[in-house]
């Protein structure tokens, strides 16, 4: 096998850990030893262990003289753990080939100085832009101090999520709805806007076999905290973390009470209507999230979409009309001339039961 | 090559002729002798000649002992020709491969019994579905009375034709208007309604260099004869059949101006609202058109959607998203459960330019 096929299965190794590994990024590393593999890992739940600590582990005694294949700069600083670089210097690993280098400046090439420093052979740029765009997440909270936003929507082919008279149950099929959940399971939280948590009164959580068990945080933008302590949500929170991004002024009673369910409130600076969504993204990006899938409502994805703050679509359109009397996926946000509109491109279409799902990423 | 195989090749040849061949159906003939094809032909503008006489002739006396493929049965009456099952037989065509009977009740098997007669050797039912849905205009005229419709959009991801501010050039790309022009060619005509021409002062015709120099008709729906004299549609009617489809109580003056200009005027029983569009698609039928491309506006698509009239839509959608402010492609008609949206079956999706073209069938 290549270095390019080695690396695509680091990639895959560390795919899987998308959604789990907050605040770090999610790395796979394979470990190869005259042409046999010695060793696997990927990032942990929570960020640890590192995926070289792992493949490490279990390439043993075979580490020495073998090459690794890490799909980002292995770190270089002492965290709770030493640095990896220096751990696969000390197990023998003669080459490492980097797929991309870790922006954290505490890394952002002293990972690659330390393992060349120690005689170690290292190749980097295998498979870049796939490096990159598995972890835009955790790129784009040290590069813009937010998460990435996903931004779902599930629709009618002309753009709507429930008729007039408020019915939406259910557009698009049970093939899209587990979709959904992988997705949601693949994401460091799910948020939506307020009115939509009162209108559905939804769990929020990835009720699929793969992430069953998996706590899924659910961030709610709720100014005014109207959020019933008696819903879904609520309840749910000492199971599944719950955060509320609220304006100032909100009633200390009502803060007191979300308190004591175990919720985690954060203040945020006001805008117009609701809060400030680059502010409400900084604050989640503090607070650690790397990937947010953003469920609706028509509010909270104008909000997003007008800031320019919507890095990806996962557009689910099942193939019925209702007409324009319906209720509109996107809300108005006083778009007049088309150049004001905003803008995607188009990355992947796929069949999901009767329904389709198109993926589009942000024009850069 | 197989039967199949040559079956495809005339429909193929038939393909060509959509469009062009109303009221008659578009069928392609080739006829085979010993391996080799002696003879090729399709129907002709306006339906003649037919493509057994054209292959015929070109197969001249390689026709004896033949075999002709013909995608849908051979005619059986004396119209402005004699029947092709006839010629055919005359020909000495020993073998007649059919993809689908002709249900038009002068035909409709009888084709098929006078080549049997003859003594020839009759195949039906080769691609028997390709032909059917080829033809899907025709069979809707002589089963329904009506032509097929087409609805043709283009819109934003969120279902938009224009920002709040009526800004609509251009939402989809080059690539998308080139498409929609090779739509209006494969069509008999393009019809909008009156707000749409209003507003645009559109040519409706098929600007590539395919279909560049044919006539394409444009029918207008409008009730009340508002279409201006002096706009695109009416200084192209000597060029391009203007039909105008309009309620009875129209001005006399109006009705006499536009017959001066050579458009051709339809009275059709009105609804609440405009016509009744069934029975102005039965008008059409009438006229003779068999396949009609309705390129809105929202007012138009709605109200064929609501009755259930649209057999296919063709939906090109640019990678922006405009907001919920924006124009609607299909206006409101009325529907409140989510049963009674209007459902269709995905078909084909593919790129058009920075667009994409998906097309749906109504569900029987």
């Amino acid at each position: 096998m290549t270095d390019d096929e080695y690396m695509r299965a680091a990639l895959s190794l560390a795919r899987r850990g998308l959604g789990e590994t907050a605040p770090n990024p999610t790395v796979g590393c394979v470990i190869v030893n005259e042409g046999r593999v010695a060793g696997r890992g990927r990032t942990g739940p929570g960020g640890r262990p590192h995926a070289e600590t792992e493949a490490l582990a279990m390439a043993g005694d075979r580490a020495t003289g073998a090459t690794a294949y890490v799909s980002l700069e292995p770190c270089a600083h002492h965290g709770r753990t030493p640095p990896c670089a220096d751990a696969l210097a000390a197990a023998g690993i003669a080459r490492v080939v980097i797929a991309c280098r870790d922006p954290d400046p505490r890394v952002d090439g002293a990972g690659i100085a330390r393992l060349q420093a120690a005689g170690i052979a290292v190749v980097e740029g295998v498979r870049a832009a796939e490096a990159m765009a598995l972890n835009a997440g955790f790129f784009a909270r040290i590069g813009q101090g937010r998460p990435m936003v996903t931004l779902k929507l599930a629709t009618s082919l002309d753009g709507r999520i429930a008729t007039k008279g408020g019915d939406s149950q259910w557009i698009t099929g049970e093939a899209s709805r587990r979709t959904a959940h992988a997705l949601r399971g693949s994401h460091d939280a799910v948020m939506i806007g307020v009115g939509t948590a009162l209108a559905d009164d939804p769990e929020l959580t990835c009720r699929i076999d793969a992430y069953r068990d998996a706590p899924m945080t659910r961030v709610i933008v709720d100014s005014h905290l109207r959020l019933p302590l008696s819903g879904r949500l609520a309840r749910g929170a000492a199971e599944h973390p719950l955060w509320i991004l609220h304006r100032s002024g909100a009633d200390p009673a009502r803060i007191e009470a979300f308190g004591t369910i175990g919720a985690r409130l954060i203040e945020v600076a006001p805008a117009e209507i609701g809060v400030d969504p680059a502010a409400a993204l900084r604050a989640l990006g503090e607070a650690g999230l790397t990937r947010v899938l953003v469920e609706g409502g028509g509010t909270l994805a104008a909000s997003l979409l007008r800031a320019g703050l919507v890095d990806d679509i996962a557009w689910f359109t099942a193939p019925l009309v209702i007409g324009g009397d319906g209720v509109a996926a996107v809300a108005g946000f006083g778009v007049t001339a088309l150049a004001e509109a905003i803008r995607f491109a188009h990355n992947a279409t796929r069949a999901s039961g009767g329904d389709r799902l198109t993926t589009y990423r942000r024009l850069d």
